[in-house]
C-alpha cells in the first residue's frame, strides 16, 4: 500500500521539485543562491500576477498574514475581517492580537461573502484602514470573488485590501495587478507545489506608501528589509535554503505550461470530483466551490474522523477533515498540487469503499461513472 | 570543480540528511509526521540538555529571537545585551523594535564579555528583567563563559538568562539545565546539520512563569500555541516539513555518535585550523575562539573580500567574509557540520595557495604542515 497525499496543504510535490530540494546546500550570501533567488522573484511576479515586488518570508502562511497586519497598519487601526471560515477568523485572531479594532463580517462557514453586503458595511463604518479577505476558504472549501470585493472597497473606503490567496494563487484566476489588490499573501505549499516553509507577499505600491506610515512593532517580518535585500537577490535573514530550491524549480515549471493551464486543470478535477460525489448523493459544503478542494459533508450519522481514519488504514490515502465547529462534520480533497485525473478517480474509488464500509448504502460504482462521465465530456470540449 | 561550503551556516549536511528531507511529504496532521515529530522533541532534549519541552519554530534562528524577546517580556521592560558582535547587537535590536529599553554590554569586536563586568553592571542598574548573551559569536568567531555568566546573572539580579546557542548547541558543551539557562535559541542549519528554516527554542520553567505575564504582541510566535501543539505531536501553524524530516534523522546521528563526540570532534578540527593559520602568520580574530568557527583576520594590505572571492572562484570553496564593521577585514571558515579532517586540510590549502596568488608571502606548504602536526598530536592523545 502506497501512501498517498491528498490535503489541501501540504500537496503532492512533483518528483523534480523533490529532487531539486535535496540538492547540496548554497550559501545564501554566495552569486549561486543570488542567482536562483533573482529568478524565484521574477517567476514570482508572474505567479501573481503583478509587476511589483513579490517578498519571501521563512515562515507558514500565517507569519506572512502576521506580517501584513503588522507592516500596513498603525496602533489602534480600524480593520474589517470578511470572516467565512478558520482563515478569516486567523485575521481578526492576528489583528486582536497586536492591538486593532476589529469589525466582523461573519458569514456561515461555507458561504462565500456577498460584495452588497460588504459595501453596506463600509458605509456604516468610518475610517476603515483595512479589509481583509480569504481568497480561497481551505476550511470551507469556499470561493470569494475578490475582484467585485476589490471594487467595492476601493469605491466606498480608503481601506487597503488585503487578500489570502493561500490556496488561490496559481489556482484560481488570480490577477494581482488588474484586480488592484493591495497585499496577497500565499504559500510555498499550495498552488506553488513545493515545500512548506515559505510566505510570498505581494504589495502594491499603495501597500508600502501605508508601510511607510505603518508603526506595529515588528523586527523578523519587516518589509523594509525583505525588500531591501530582495532587490539584490538577498534575505534579511537566513532563509529556508532547501524551500527556495524547490520553489524555483516548481515556478520554473508552471511558467513553462503557463498559470491557464493549471487553473483550467484544477477547474477540471474540482468539478469532475464534485460530479462523482454529488452521484453518492453527497453535499458539497460551499455554495461557491473553490478548485482548490472539495469539502464534502460527512453523511448523516457517520462522523467524517471515521471516513478520514478508514482512507487512511485501508488505503494509505490522507485527506483532511473539519476544522473548528466542521470536526466529523466534513472532510476535504485536494486538487491543487501535482495531481492528475486519475489521482482522482482512485480517491473516488477510496471515498466510495469508505462510504459502504462504514454502512453509508451506495451504489458502487456510482461516483466513479459519474466522475469518469464529466472529465471525458471535458476532455470533447 | 566541486562546490563546497565551509561557511558558519548553512553547513555542510549529511547527504543521509539530505535524502531524508527528499521524502514525499508527510501530512503535517497525520500519525505519520506526528510520530516523526515527537521522537524529534524528544532527541531535541537530548540535543540541548534538558528535561523540558523544547518548540520548533518555522523560522530563522532570529525570528526565535524575536519570539523569546515577545513572549518572555512585557510592556517597556529594562533588559541588558552583552554586544559583541552582529548577534549580540541583534538582541538589542530586537529589543528596542518592541519599544523595551536596553542597556547595553559593548565589548570590542573578537572580545568575549568577563563575569566581572557583567557582574558590576547588573549591580548599578534595578529591575533589569533579562539578560541576552550569545554563547558562540558567528561574526567574530568569539565564545563566552556561558556558565559562568549564567551564575553571575542569577547571583545578581532576578533577570532570565537568556542565550544565542545558535552556534553552539551541538558543537560546544552545552548543559541547558545544569547551567540554569532560562532560554536558549538554536536554529537547525548548525550544529544540528539539516536545512535551516527552524529555530529551536528551550525555556526552562522560570522562562514559562515570566510567559504568563508577558504582555509584548505577538500571534505567529506564541509560546503557549507552540507548546499546546507539541504536547500532541503537533506544531501551531504548518511547519517546514521536509526541514523537520532532515532535522529528525540528524538527531538520530547525533544521538547515535553522542554529543560529546561531536564536541571533541570540532574542538580537534578548531584547533587544528587555528595552529595551520598561525604558521602562515595569519592572526585569529578572537581572544577566546568558538570551535564552531575559525575567524581569521586577512593580511595587511589584502582585501578579505579578495579572499573569499578569489576561493570561490579558484577552489569552488565558499568561506564567509566579514559582517558590519568587518567587512573586508576578517574571513570565517566552520567546523561544525558535516566535515572532517581532510575537509579542513582541503580548505587549508585553497587558503594557503589563495593568499599567494593574493601576493601575501608564505612558505607555501607551512599552513598544512602545522595542521598535519596538530592532527596527528590529537590522534596520539
Amino acid at each position: 500500500m502506497r501512501s498517498r497525499l491528498f490535503t489541501p496543504g501540504p500537496t503532492r510535490i512533483p518528483d523534480a521539485v523533490r529532487a531539486a530540494t535535496a540538492q547540496p546546500l548554497p550559501y545564501h550570501r554566495g552569486p549561486e543562491f543570488k542567482k536562483i533567488f533573482l529568478e524565484t522573484l521574477d517567476q514570482l511576479k508572474y505567479f501573481f500576477q503583478t509587476q511589483h515586488q513579490v517578498l519571501v518570508l521563512t515562515c507558514s502562511g500565517t507569519g506572512g498574514m502576521e506580517a501584513c497586519v503588522t507592516n500596513l497598519l498603525g496602533h489602534g487601526d480600524r480593520v474589517l475581517a470578511i470572516e467565512g471560515g478558520k482563515f478569516g477568523e486567523r485575521w481578526a485572531e492576528i489583528s486582536r492580537a497586536f492591538g486593532l479594532e476589529v469589525i466582523s463580517m461573519k458569514l456561515e462557514w461555507g458561504k462565500s461573502p456577498e460584495p452588497e453586503e460588504l459595501k453596506k458595511l463600509l458605509q456604516q463604518s468610518v475610517n476603515v484602514r483595512a479589509v481583509f479577505c480569504t481568497h480561497s476558504e481551505t476550511s470551507t472549501g469556499a470561493r470569494a470573488d475578490i475582484q467585485a470585493l476589490s471594487e467595492i472597497v476601493h469605491a466606498h473606503s480608503e481601506a487597503l485590501f488585503i487578500v489570502d490567496g493561500i490556496t488561490s494563487v496559481g489556482v484560481l484566476p488570480f490577477y494581482f495587478d488588474q484586480w488592484q489588490i493591495d497585499a496577497c499573501v500565499s504559500g510555498s505549499q499550495k498552488g506553488a507545489m513545493s515545500p512548506p516553509g515559505l510566505a510570498l507577499v505581494a504589495l502594491n505600491p499603495r501597500a508600502w506608501q501605508r508601510h511607510a506610515l505603518a508603526n506595529l512593532p515588528r523586527y523578523y517580518f519587516d518589509f523594509t528589509a525583505a525588500r531591501t535585500a530582495a532587490q539584490e537577490g538577498n534575505t534579511s535573514w537566513t532563509p529556508a535554503i532547501t524551500a527556495i530550491l524547490g520553489l524555483a524549480e516548481s515556478l520554473c515549471r508552471i511558467r513553462h505550461k503557463g498559470l491557464e493551464h493549471y487553473w483550467q486543470h484544477y477547474a477540471h478535477l474540482a468539478s469532475a470530483t464534485r460530479a462523482g460525489m454529488q452521484a453518492l448523493h453527497l453535499e458539497i459544503l460551499p455554495q461557491h466551490p473553490s478548485a482548490a478542494l472539495t469539502a464534502v459533508k460527512a453523511p448523516a450519522g457517520i462522523d467524517g474522523r471515521e471516513i478520514v481514519k478508514t482512507l487512511r488504514e485501508r488505503f494509505g490515502a490522507t485527506v483532511a477533515g473539519g476544522q473548528g465547529h466542521l470536526k466529523g462534520k466534513i472532510f476535504r480533497v485536494t486538487h491543487m498540487g501535482a495531481y492528475d485525473y486519475l489521482d482522482m478517480i482512485a480517491i473516488m474509488s477510496a471515498v466510495e469503499l469508505t462510504l459502504s464500509a462504514l454502512g453509508w448504502k451506495i451504489e458502487l460504482g456510482a461516483g466513479l461513472t459519474a466522475m469518469q462521465q464529466a472529465y471525458h465530456q471535458q476532455l470533447q470540449e
